[in-house]
């Protein structure tokens, strides 16, 4: 058992703070001989790195990942990937403020309520940096999928939310998603989006989002009865992310409102295989993968550092305001699509190697 | 690492089909000298046990739970406690026709396509009635909050929409929720539920729902990051159970919507100590509980066996047409109000004991 | 985390006390459709069933195995598998005298320092009658290796000494140890054991034993650097069971005083396959399987509950003398041949669908 | 499950090859706020570095530990700790020769057989380079068991053998093993062993050797039945060290010969206190500590690494010879010294917040 560690057969374990001198993961379980050089992974990292528009935070950090294990002439040799990512520009003095003041709706308070102690520069251990070595060790997971699975499957993801405003679904479009700072499948969204967050970047303010990730090409069979369940799993996972405060599978809450006939998927044959007419179930069955669509949604709330004064306490019990300064994401939702996507294809190798050992 | 198993301190594994000889579970972790008999299960498992209202399948199971081991002169010693319910009520003729038959929004085809074979009587171990055992091993997590923690915690959940019916939260009433079959905390919604619900089966139909559950009165500082994260756990465990589709914490999706202020709960003092002005977070802020109330829903889809044909195959390929006869729910979101409550107690004497083991 | 769960992916949990109305396992992850029925387990329970001979306990307990689930239609389902042995002989007036008193060598002082309670009948948790459930389990990994492997390996036990009476190994003859109540290989040694035995029985004492397992015919490449070690975890397993003060793989102890040269085992290539020319290393180099035999020994010590009186205090600080009453195994090694079977077996199994799962 | 993680609440999880950039760990589960900086791990490392005497490796590494993370202002944070040691002197050129040969009890064959691939610079993941990461970790142990328990236990070990020359237990004297390169607690041992190990080296050849750790001042209770026993983790513990073949507790191997009486420890109170008359249970009874001293032996090969030419084949099934030049330890078991006082602060420190977490 281990805080900081995710998956079982395919297990990562991330370390490192905001404002140490580098964070990391090692990377555990991947099976030997697969290609993999720094490249493969740098790929997916430049993704959620920030500073690429102006709606994330403006800190540089290059986010260069280096392999310091488990690689031996260019294949994975089956022992631990260890990958690290340095610090660049952490500032610490951006921080000094914040040193005995909990900024609401950050873990300041419960940190300090559970150690008796923080790392208070940029929020430490609990900084959404942490997030870096999960697309890291996503992008290993992405592999062992095309490894063993053919053709490869596709995981990807997008934005659908900003604030209140939720994008058109009818209007959807992959292509779209890669040819707008918000990952956005419908580009009709995407001026809306620009101009609420100019507004709540400038009222002082912050907006959340609605991310959906979805795993095509998955074989029938994944996940594993009860506590298993490979919903169950992707749960635990999206829910870990950062400021994520709700996870919902296929039709989600909007199940509840279903009848039973509209929410129970029919089945017929298509090319002497079993075809679903609608995938209200998101393709997950009693915790088990039906071959459909794996669609996975959650909810990110706005972030909390904000420059509007808020009340507050201190560490000693006084009565403070205060507004966090720093370079902030006026809107997280946005960094949190390519994390969404690697913690998706993390649960999936994971429970591919699972269902390996005892399916075969 | 066990697919049916739960928790890692407080930790139980459950076993069992719908229509085997019984079910159970072992609960590891229990610290000793708690008290505890049958009673103090049974007492649980009765307000989870069918039949006792029209809106609950008519199967008839008496529940009887019996601890096999690990209680000795009416106290815990430290050691596996076995839990045993035999079935009684079983009528494997129900579901003879169903053998070869996938049913449309049950596990049946998903089981099949990962084993190679299944147990098809009554869902066997995809049934709803493995939720038994979870009511069992919460009853002694129970035990566990209220001897570690003083006073005890109060653990208790509701149900708050019933199909598309959600109830007026200006009325929540505790009480009322022991006082109707539907655990609803606004009673003037119980009327407008039975009919949805009456009119539901007499279309064949049936319907989904929404249930809350609430911890009151634990400490600060329960949960660690970043992939022990308490709600990680809690988005883990909701999801396990059975047509469970979505999960959130405190305001959940709808923190999307909120702005930066709205959404960060604001922090004062309140005799010498931290008390939050408001409760967006649920509870959990960095995955660490804030002493607030805990707050987590989840919305469970419509029973998936109704009357109303549907378009299936069978397991040679065949297109056919199946229409679910036998005693089922038709809101199974009714049973699982005690289910939601018992998982949340398990998920946090789990991770108290873990506080316990880190921090003292 | 479950203390008394073993395996990670052929796992399972055990439960039970001595005087309790049961014991049992919960097995999880055995691959579907492997014929078991209750004669596959009750076989090899029936080699370690007490009163056999009159060198175990007299205690009379037909350890009956009921599968309570997990098996359909004959064959395994996937899902957890529930074996349930029903004590029968408890006679707990026996052991009434010890209530207070803490029986030298027995887990009796421990049990209480640690839980601050204690099941005093018949050692309660402590007991070697959990034992049978690891061999329940036992039967259960044999069938995983031989419908994976094949030809099925052979996995088979002997005593090879009681008290200081070590067998000659240079007549090891297999066939011999199904031809005695000792297991003994070497049959010219049992005529000393039974004197030996009925001497130490006469004088109020009790001898300790040798046991040596072996698994013929597994592949080379189970077992896992660096952590997850055959032989680390072979060491666990046998060190696990109740009585056993050491455990050594191939040479074992003996290779410390070997030379380099006589240590390693060299290779040259048999019919295109890499052939050993010794074993010293006991078919684990690196903690992966050679291929070779797995060779594992353990040293039991002799029976606790003996006759002659000892000096011990008591809960309450008494000092007091004891003398063990009641019906016990003067050399509990004997019997623990059949459990060292089944918890080698168990280690492979898992180990198999570890190997599985990441190198396919 | 992760093969490269040790331990369940004090879990460590290393990385790295001999010849890689760099070799490390992550310590995760450590309390907050222990006083921990480098020189504090340092301390130990330097115990183990290659060396120090004519009769280690002359491979020089400084092995400066450096901790990237988890540590804030001098303290712990409670969060994982990130231990990074450089890889210095590598001289991969050394090593070209057996890229193509398994060097006989090496697991060059067994990597190769499991993973298809391995990295052949020094033994890569398998080198016993990867026990410094151990040691670290250890050193954070020890600091945790020192805050936990008042006063601070005492882990400490000594060679009690070299090849078959072993010491003289009654001239044990613990001050005499800093005082020699073979950590030995018999001062009269140390020429023999010199001239031993320089004839050994001379003809090509290696030595074994057995290690006695030995922790003093744990209290009663920690360790859990059945399969969290302290024995059986302390067994896996020293059995997954690169090159141990056996393992034993107290009396071990030798409690097999014991009579019952001379092996049950009896017990009076002294000081109102519980002692034991004598300790061949080395501390641990029904897997539980006594209170007494905890006594573990663990056998080490001898270096596989000789000059003597030896038979072996090649990955394509050559017969041929090898003669493994570079730099090595004549007797790795010297250096194992410090490795298993390291591997028993960890198993206990697990224990001990594990037996927190259940008992208080």
């Amino acid at each position: 058992m281990s805080f900081n560690s995710f998956g079982h057969l395919f297990r990562f374990t991330t370390w490192g703070e905001s404002h140490g001198p580098a964070i990391g993961c090692v990377v555990d379980g991947t099976p030997p001989r697969l290609k993999l050089a720094e490249p493969d992974i740098q790929h997916w990292l430049d993704r959620r790195r920030p500073g690429q528009s102006r709606f994330t935070t403006q800190r540089r950090e290059s986010d260069r990942v280096k392999i310091l294990s488990g690689v031996f002439e260019g294949l994975t040799t089956g022992t631990p990937i260890s990958l690290l990512i340095e610090n660049e520009d952490q500032r610490s003095k951006d921080y000094s403020e914040i040193k005995d003041r909990f900024r609401p709706g950050h873990a300041d308070y419960t940190y300090w309520a559970k150690y008796g102690i923080r790392d208070y520069r940029g929020g430490g251990r609990s900084s959404a940096r942490e997030t870096a070595s999960r697309v890291a060790a996503g992008a290993i997971a992405r592999l062992v999928l095309a490894k063993l699975i053919e053709p490869a499957p596709v995981i990807r993801g997008a934005l659908i939310q900003v604030g209140p405003l939720a994008i058109d679904r009818t209007r959807w479009d992959w292509q779209a998603v890669e040819q707008n700072p918000f990952w956005s499948p419908d580009p009709t969204r995407v001026a809306d989006w620009e101009s609420h967050l100019d507004q709540m970047r400038k009222s002082g303010s912050s907006a959340g989002a609605v991310i959906e990730v979805v795993a095509s090409g998955l074989p029938a069979g994944l996940g594993a009865p009860i506590y298993g369940k490979l919903d169950a799993d992707l749960a635990a996972a999206m829910m870990s992310i950062n400021a994520v405060k709700g996870v919902e599978i296929g039709a989600g809450f909007a199940a509840a409102s279903l009848s039973g006939e509209a929410n129970a998927d029919e089945m017929r044959m298509r090319d002497g295989k079993v075809a679903f007419l609608s995938n209200q179930a998101g393709g997950i069955l009693g915790g088990i993968s039906t071959g459909q669509d794996i669609v996975v949604r959650f909810a990110v709330k706005p972030t909390s550092s904000i420059t509007t004064p808020r009340r507050t306490v201190t560490a000693t019990g006084e009565e403070v305001e205060i507004a966090t300064k720093g370079r902030h994401d006026p809107c997280v939702g946005i960094r949190a699509v390519p994390v969404g996507e690697a913690m998706l294809a993390i649960v999936l190798a994971d429970h591919l190697l699972r269902h390996r050992a005892q399916c075969g």
